[in-house]
């Protein structure tokens, strides 16, 4: 989960995930409406006797944020809350994704975030590996691991019988912040990038006052880091809907859609 | 406003009341689902630009709860927030109402509150007042004050053009609670009672243990104490709606609603 503002556990119910699942909180930064919902998840959580861990991740401050709540409100947590402060670089290197945080440029200290999955091998061609007369069991186990096998005599290699590997995904979200290099640099290639777009272009002055970022600055930045598609989001309350954001997105991006609760996209 | 749960802002907006209003909150005790709420009101009214002072009160610990947060959330508040610790009696008397506060036997340190009109005058006469040829203006304000007036050498009383005055209307609370004896006692004829029926009767071990109410107790402490009329609330996630727990109130009470998001009653 990247940031939990009011409301959190509302929407992560509707949802239908499950209170115990493995899960980990990237916050961005330390306003309320991008981690106060972090206090009712972990009482709700509680309540539902979660019993796995949860990693919070976030700005020096997270820690004393969590602490003084979890002490003033009385909290019982029944599960371990691991709380990592996070800086530059990587932040949570696991066997299949690893998520980096790059500062961003906010009124207060401020990380954006990538999400990348590992490269995941290429797909196991059963019928060929039959054609090879390779036994099943170990044997494929070792082809689908990488490693050579020897079958009366004859050498299989795996890309005998394994497709070509996959690249994994790669997410970027902002949180609020004004577009910067680094950012550009950090969100290269991105498959998707959830970026600040909290004003229009006739409002840039509003934007760079306060630190956010506006919807044709966002797409400005995902098309020259080579972003595929990009999710506008954190909109100012000013505008009744998010269309006129989207469009002015639209004639520099050729793919911009805007978040809104409950948002689901498939990637492929 | 009794208590600011998360998504407390979200409903306020909803409810169509404006950002600049007079305003008081009364927190019954400090569990996140009573009090989060707050944080998300002052930033959105700070973002308003709310101006009017905003006054809070609640047990020991909400002075460091708001504080806390106001300082690691870097919060800019655009308005005076008083903050009030309360304890048992009057905790704000103001010109048209009263409200009190009564421990409550919760988990931790908590409180009920009654708040209570004031007595109004009466209806002003304006035809009788013609009929006895009071000028309008200055005289009719000081007949609807209470004094007596004089028309060419006639004495015209108050009583003469105001009819009786208005008991003022009487509302509690109980936040998280068994029922008890001084509450019984604090709630003596409540016009309408917001209370603590988070379990049905043959949960009412968990109740005990968890200091809080069956609907069953709730509506025995509201008939015993004179309540004309019942609103149960805070209901375990175990019902899936409130009509088991509204039948088996009214079984005991004449009088019985379930609170739901955004009720509406009109207190005649």
């Amino acid at each position: 989960m990247f940031d939990a503002g009011e409301g959190a556990q509302m929407a992560y119910l509707r949802s239908g995930l499950g209170w115990n699942k493995p899960m980990k909180i990237f916050v961005t930064h330390l306003h309320g409406d991008h981690c106060i919902g972090i206090l009712g998840l972990l009482q709700t959580m509680s309540l539902k006797k979660r019993s796995q861990g949860l990693e919070i991740y976030g700005p020096a401050g997270i820690d004393e944020f969590l602490a003084a709540n979890i002490r003033i409100l009385n909290f019982g947590v029944s599960f371990p809350v691991i709380i990592n402060p996070v800086s530059d670089g990587v932040v949570a290197d696991e066997r299949s994704y690893v998520v980096s945080a790059c500062r961003a440029a906010h009124s207060v200290e401020a990380y954006s975030y990538v999400f990348e999955e590992r490269p995941r091998p290429g797909r196991f061609n059963r019928e060929r590996a039959e054609e090879l007369q390779v036994p099943r069991g170990e044997m494929w186990g070792r082809l689908q691991a990488g490693q050579h096998v020897t079958v009366d005599g004859r050498v299989v290699k795996p890309g005998d019988v394994l497709g070509p590997s996959r690249r994994g995904k790669k997410i970027g979200v902002s949180g609020d912040t004004r577009p910067t290099g680094p950012l550009q640099e950090f969100f290269q290639g991105c498959d998707y990038l959830v970026f600040d777009s909290t004003f229009m272009d006739d409002m840039g002055d509003k934007a760079l006052k306060t630190f956010h970022s506006t919807a044709k600055e966002a797409a400005t930045l995902a098309r020259d880091a080579g972003v595929s598609n990009l999710v506008l989001t954190h909109f100012s309350a000013r505008y009744d809907d998010a269309q006129a954001l989207v469009d002015e997105a639209g004639a520099v991006h050729g793919s911009v859609v805007a978040a809104e609760d409950l948002l689901e996209i498939e990637i492929e």
